[in-house]
């Protein structure tokens, strides 16, 4: 095993640095799914690109119909021989949502002492700003020691994915021969648990839709017509409880169609990490009605579901307003898994909605394309040396695990660049992703940063095209 | 009868600047439940103030707890002989709600031809300010015509009818001497269509909820917990779901208890007006439930309900956001009728919705004191009085009416006043009154002012203390 001390050396001694570059790119509020959001995704933009171009890579920011995207690679009289590694992460981030909700600021982020934890707060923190931030200054801290890096390096950086990676195929498609690589590095995944690393072997599929329900008026006074005019509040919230049966399934026709058991083998792998699961341990399920005959475990990682995410109709306050509504909307999203398809879910949906509408009202649906669920390989030697090299980090044996969570670009590289794709993180789903005081910990930082340069020396001795 | 030719012409020769004034006033954004809606607050009722000194009557601005109420008074010197009368209206109005639905801008009115009719657009444009100008405007009419007021006359403007008159009891109750009178006009109804006017003899009563129904944990990400959390989306919509049955009637035990059968004479009274029912005529009843047994205007005026007004839970917009959230908002109203008291209504939905959530869920609520259902005497000659004026003005017969809709202060005149109550006023169900594009036209208002001319006229003749 050749040494690596000076890289990780280097690594810890430039810390301090790299976490204060950190704080600099989560105060830049770069929310790609609100239009008020563009000035904060370009000032990311350029932040980025002229960090990776200070580290010795060569940066561009690509423009696209959506949010640019940036694209950099190492010059080849940098690079040692090896394998083409890409490394993919977000830099657009989740809205703040509910403002009052978060007791620390979204986008001033600070270190803080919690007793036990160094932790920093703030909108992206954990998605997934120090998510990218740990391979850029496991890279940066290899070439600062060796003044090469390890391979051919090539980052992609996106800015749309927490608003549908609406540009991303067309993207791909058209630059398919320059993101040619043996091996995808998606760090966009979690931890087993606050010491126990994890790859994420499957994931689930994900389809948005948000539907309104129009009453055939406009807003009226509740006093003169709630006695007689539809209420489209109602009516919404009569479809909604008719959304799932008492068993917890989804029972719009249909929905289970091509969803596979799960194996007998897998849920009894499952069956033995229940008991350690972090996830589970630091979330109420009080209340929730998980799907009969499955465990919480299966059902996050192995069962589909209807999801509400939003809701909104009348009078959002403050204050009284006597108002019969003429619209009610909700917001939701199905998780898929299997051979669910995207479409045919949302064909599926908009039925059911539309067969329950009372005479006189209209649904209006608004969906995003949607992707599938997606299953990665396991037995390629990228994967063998991620793993191994988180072992040697965290000295505790990687957990294979599934995800309730969806990253539907896993898909696309599978699909369109035909090369294995390795989903890993430090987040943890206590990290308050996409609620408010989202945060982070210095120590998931700095030991991410040295997993990724482990990894690196494992994988540059490998043959180009080694798959 | 003695000629009021006179005032008549005086009204219509001012009118023009009547008008000019009505929508200075309308331009001020008086919202009183919206805690950003004090400096408009405070800005109307200084007006009102100068306006009404202007005019010859001793006005002051009254503070409360809440919003100060505009108090006016003739001078003894000024007024003939005859019976004390109070004129009510209100200056606050309802909130903008979607600015987005408004055509026209809500605080900026000017008189547009449109085509048949010339309107104005704006919040407050018909509830209420026209309805307290044409009383004022009238008594300027006179005074300007005559020198002196023809009876004594009070003037009370409220600024808190739209958020719960919460400070009105209270003041009434430290106020009764100064308040001391022979009837109270209340302007603040509607009348039966474009050309038949009307007085309304009954008003539902208004109990106000707010609903949060709180999950055991803060906002999740909807990925990782969606198959095993409880989403208070969910249980809010089962919950409105249920307060329904599939005959339109509440849900909720013990809500009719108290309720009275409608009279028989007075259905049939209603079954004859139902025909030329204007509200019903105006309005796309299709989709709705209209509780069984009973015809649309008899579910209006004599029916209690349950209203939906609002819910918000969850990602509002724009764009996607994949949140499990952590509560769920629903508001709402009940309009009673017969012996309902508010504070059980209150107790019974509560008890409901509290027993109906899922382990580690709880309900926060709120609610305003509410408002039981009135009816008011007939048989005084103010009504006559006031009868006879509208059917002079508007050569109809005025149509003695009901409402669905509440104005909780009748019931407080009645009883702490011991006077007669007379409600009436010139919108229409059409006025998109508490909706956006809210609007009343020139030909209501001048009308409007004619009839009050024509009141003041009748009643002036009569003895002072008459009932």
């Amino acid at each position: 095993m050749p040494d690596i001390l000076d890289v990780l050396t280097q690594a810890d001694q430039g810390f301090d640095i790299s976490l204060r570059k950190l704080l600099e790119v989560i105060a830049i509020p770069s929310i790609s799914s609100d239009p008020e959001g563009a000035p904060g995704i370009a000032e990311a933009a350029d932040w980025l690109q002229r960090e990776l171009t200070t580290m010795g890579l060569e940066a561009r920011i690509c423009p696209t119909p959506g949010h640019p995207l940036i694209l950099a690679h190492s010059r080849p009289e940098d690079s040692d021989a090896g394998p083409h590694l890409l490394f993919y992460g977000h830099y657009d981030v989740q809205p703040v949502g509910e403002a009052e909700a978060w007791t620390k600021p979204p986008f001033a982020p600070e270190v803080i002492d919690d007793g036990d934890t160094q932790r920093f707060y703030g909108r992206g923190a954990s998605d997934s700003k120090s998510q990218f931030w740990s391979f850029i200054e496991a890279l940066r801290a290899w070439k600062t020691a060796r003044a090469r890096f390890p391979c051919r390096i090539t980052v992609l950086l996106e800015g749309e994915e927490e608003s549908g990676s609406e540009s991303l195929p067309a993207f791909i498609e058209t630059h398919r021969a320059e993101l040619a690589c043996d091996v995808a590095f998606i760090c966009d995944s979690d931890m087993w648990s606050p010491d126990v690393p994890a790859i994420t072997t499957q994931l689930k599929g994900l389809q948005h839709e948000k539907v309104t329900i129009h009453g055939p008026n406009p807003d009226l006074h509740s006093g003169y017509f709630g006695a007689v005019a539809v209420n489209p509040i109602r009516v919404l919230a009569g479809i909604i409880a008719g959304m799932h049966d008492a068993d917890g399934r989804v029972a719009i026709p249909g929905f289970y169609d091509g969803v596979p058991d799960i194996p007998p083998a897998l849920r009894r792998v499952w069956a033995g990490l229940a008991e350690a699961a972090h996830v589970l341990e630091s979330t109420d399920l009080t209340g929730g009605v998980i799907e009969a005959g499955y465990a919480p475990l299966e059902a996050i990682w192995g069962r589909p579901t209807l999801d509400l995410n939003g809701i909104s109709a009348g009078n959002l306050g403050p204050g009284e307003r006597s108002v019969l509504p003429g619209s009610a909307t909700a917001r939701l999203s199905f998780r898929l898994v299997g051979g669910q398809e995207p479409q045919r879910i949302r064909a599926l949906f908009r039925a059911f909605v539309t067969a329950r509408l009372p005479q006189g009202c209209r649904a209006e649906f608004e969906g995003s394309e949607g992707s599938p669920a997606v299953v990665t390989p396991l037995d390629n030697p990228f994967m063998q040396a991620m793993s191994q090299a988180l072992n040697e980090e965290w000295q505790q044996e990687t957990i294979m695990k599934g995800s309730g969570g969806s990253i539907p670009l896993v898909q696309l590289f599978q699909d369109r660049l035909g090369v294995p794709c390795i989903v890993l993180g430090f987040i943890l789903s206590t990290d308050a992703i996409h609620a408010p005081d989202e945060h982070y910990d210095v120590r998931r930082l700095q030991k991410g940063i040295r997993s990724w340069v482990r990894l690196l020396e494992k994988v540059c001795g490998l043959a180009p095209g080694a798959r």
